[in-house]
């Protein structure tokens, strides 16, 4: 398939929604985006590489770090996770506080906020350092040093992260925090923090393509690991929207509130695409529009 | 692969789980089922057939028959089903009241019970009469004109149906159902006390792998809607446990209480496994166990 | 205390509101009323009565009618109620199915619709015919043979009743109803369609007044059951605004939305002042002020 | 009335009931408390007082304290406050984070958790220092300048507050705190840990049952403001139980799990009972019997 062809018509097909939506605004950082910028990036497993628009535009990569967060945790520390986040949609906003008490401090996913700083929890306490370990694997996945968190960034989510702040004593007040609450949050906002392209990304995302192999061929999940891992993002990756994006697009994919949304294709390749305006479900108006496109143009839907 | 032979160590995988969980009880024509029996059956589109244990065994399909009505009132009437009923998984019990009050009575999803009320309602609305639609293309499908609605069983889910009756009544109450309540419920029981088999549903369940075509080669949904019924039944069709369905099994799913679940997989065949046993989240103990070992034995996971 | 030109600055009090709020149009003979309408009065249990406006005039005492649905369960059963319905506020709509679900089918409290058709169920098993009863009652204590159920009101009720119908069926789910769903309906909303003035219900609360003694001096609760009926309309008897009416008016009170509010002031009278117009917690306008105002001047506050 | 004899046999008639039901043991300084302790103490308007069992004895007053800070916010603040908290009963346990997400950051009432930590922070905004200010009432209004906050015990609190850190930042991330989130904390602490007796906390609600005026004579809330606090722990002042207190009781009540329940008999007294068993609600069993007691037999309910 002429993939560098078909990312092109995506972008075209995405370009009348540039613009749409909202940019995410709660920090400055993040709100002086331009609001028109589009990129996407395809790495298969063959290696291939195509990109398009700002594919090597570096951008805060938020959520999509969950992802990252959740293999590394699964890949060091193994099953046992499982038993303090669960692998269920939630059905209600990623940083609710609702069903974490109803739920006695399980969150429903490692994907909503409260899950992910579970999952931060156990990371640290695997590897001493959750943002450095999630930051070296995306180093190394993409072949570039420069990744890093934005300390800015990191530090006015902190400041701003009220609700964070709330999610993490709750789940603590629960008794499912080892590390110290500000601990957590610290390297929470940490990898939330990290700046990436979509290069770096498609990258980054590709051993869920190849089934648990990182980039030298090395294996950081079993294959049966990395399949699952994708069946947590199809049902969980995008928030309360999961259930439009598996209808639409038909692709495992995370989404990040920078804008970003990293899908995989299994046994093909991973494919980002970054757009910085959101739908009131947080996920990125172009960068579905474009997945959506190239899905459906290429059949690479998994259903 | 000798899916005879897998079918077979898929069976003995379930047999030490067979009895387990709790056969619905909640009217006695369901609950005087034999707790150990199992069958599985798989429908190529290449038309090749296998079967194992009690796969030619009736038995009440129960949920399974809201895959066939969202297929055919989609089939009938299209996209605009989605503004009645919405695509995401609901994270609460599958007769839960409480995201319609909040949510002003449009339902999460097709296949928890309130959606399947609005989807049965559109369907009658499309064909004057939902559970014959249904019945007739079970039928059509899988060769077998016997397949019928048990009297016995929808009149006692009639009389003890508080539940639906309580969601209907609520349903009705925003505005979301056409037809009279009593009307929409009375297919509703109809089409849930739907007798079949493994083999019938294996067969029925086709045109999801087949994208869409028929058993005669006709087509029944565009190859994009068959592909989505798929996603939807995916994050949604397993009740509360869709997240972990997906994370073991890997393929789309639909459940009933009765026992079944019917899996697709994609551009390979239809799938069905039967055990009466339900473990809390209302799904089938035996047939997930089957399910799961024969996709991670064949590697037919979607992921 | 001149309490005739206590009601009539009562009246002028609440004149400048008269209007405001909406009136209940959800059945039409509920919409024809004229929104202007205002009456008050007051019968003292020394056997005064005062009146003002249109104290005289019928309206459809709505969910009074739950108060003396109360009364006569505890007088004709006694205790044993309260393990079918609780005594809590509810801190949700009147109407909500939300906590029926979590609590399994125990209703809050008796001034709920939900708690309403529990007592009502009770008091039909325990007479017969629970609407005919609460008829009685009034036609007696009032001496206004006149007293009625308006057969246009609760029949509009009844077939747009729909989210009754689900509670009704939500509950009986639980096996918290002992008639059939159809019977308790029917005579709920038969004893919320009766038609009686602002003088009849002054009358008819003066048991409330007079710690348990009928106007014929008669017993009908007890002293202690009595003075906890007066506490059970404080804490739930204006919907989820009984905090709101405890902190400006001060009296037990229960109101309906057909406009009415009677309010007991113990040891001196009962109080019944009406006006069409609702706030958006269904309480109404201008008999809020008219109560707030008499409370204020008289010092009836029970704090 | 001979209030001695009474209070006499008020503790007599909860001595079966002491040791029933939980000592609050979510820090040691709490649960150290003698289980089998009683004591309960009346100051009526006219200057008499009488005291039985342990009435001299200090404890840890806890939510008691979140009275005195409402009636100072009040004090000096006026009614401005009621634009950040509600007054309605919340439906939920004392510490729920549920009703604060739905109704975005505005606590239900004064009396759960989230409600005082906004009156608090109200109260540290007017004084400067909020717990300082409730301490020089109590000392003021009981002539015991030895009343003072348990360091021990505000410690604890804090390093064990994790769901109180989860509610302050949840609130503050809705905008409904000025202070900083550790100085509310820090205050909120204080002010609970606060140790007094029976005696003390009779001595110090007196205000409230002379209709505002403080034991100097001296005005602290108008007539007005006084019976409207008085509402408000009637409708919400013992947690998710204030409709059976009412029930039960018939008087305004604000409880604590120290274990005192202090009541307000409008225009004759303030009394107080204090037994560290707690029931489910986090109302103490042995103090909600004595006072049962003492209101059956002297009909002193406000009903």
């Amino acid at each position: 398939m002429d993939y560098q062809q078909i990312l092109q018509d995506a972008m075209e097909a995405a370009r009348p929604v540039l613009g749409h939506g909202r940019v995410a605004d709660y920090i400055p950082a993040l709100a002086s985006v331009d609001p028109q910028a589009f990129g996407m990036a395809l790495a298969t497993i063959d290696g291939e590489f195509h990109g398009v628009g700002d594919h090597e535009t570096p951008f805060s990569i938020q959520s999509v770090s969950k992802l990252f967060t959740l293999a590394l945790a699964l890949a060091e520390g193994g099953d046992g996770l499982w038993k303090r986040v669960g692998r269920e949609p939630s059905g209600n906003p990623f940083n609710s506080l609702i069903q974490l008490e109803t739920e006695h401090g399980i969150p429903r996913n490692p994907f909503i906020n409260a899950g992910a700083l579970v999952v931060t929890d156990v990371l640290h306490t695997l590897t001493g350092d959750a943002s450095g370990a999630v930051r070296d694997f995306l180093r190394a996945e993409a072949g570039n040093p420069s990744i890093a968190t934005d300390p800015e960034v990191a530090a006015s989510e902190s400041e701003t992260g009220l609700r964070n702040a709330a999610l993490a004593n709750f789940i603590a007040s629960f008794g499912n925090l080892v590390n110290p609450v500000e601990t957590v949050l610290e390297h929470y906002y940490a990898h939330c923090a990290l700046r990436a392209s979509c290069r770096d990304l498609a990258l980054a995302g590709g051993f869920l393509a190849r089934h648990g192999l990182r980039a030298d061929g090395s294996r950081l999940l079993t294959r049966s690991d990395a399949k699952r891992v994708n069946a947590v993002m199809l049902t969980c990756g995008t928030y309360d929207a999961a259930g439009d994006f598996a209808y639409r697009v038909g692709l495992p994919g995370k989404s990040g509130v920078g804008g970003a949304i990293l899908a995989i294709i299994p046994a093909v390749g991973a494919l980002c695409a970054w757009s910085p305006g959101l739908d009131t479900a947080g996920n990125s108006v172009g960068a579905t529009v474009a997945l959506d496109y190239f899905s459906t143009v290429t059949g690479c839907s998994v259903f």
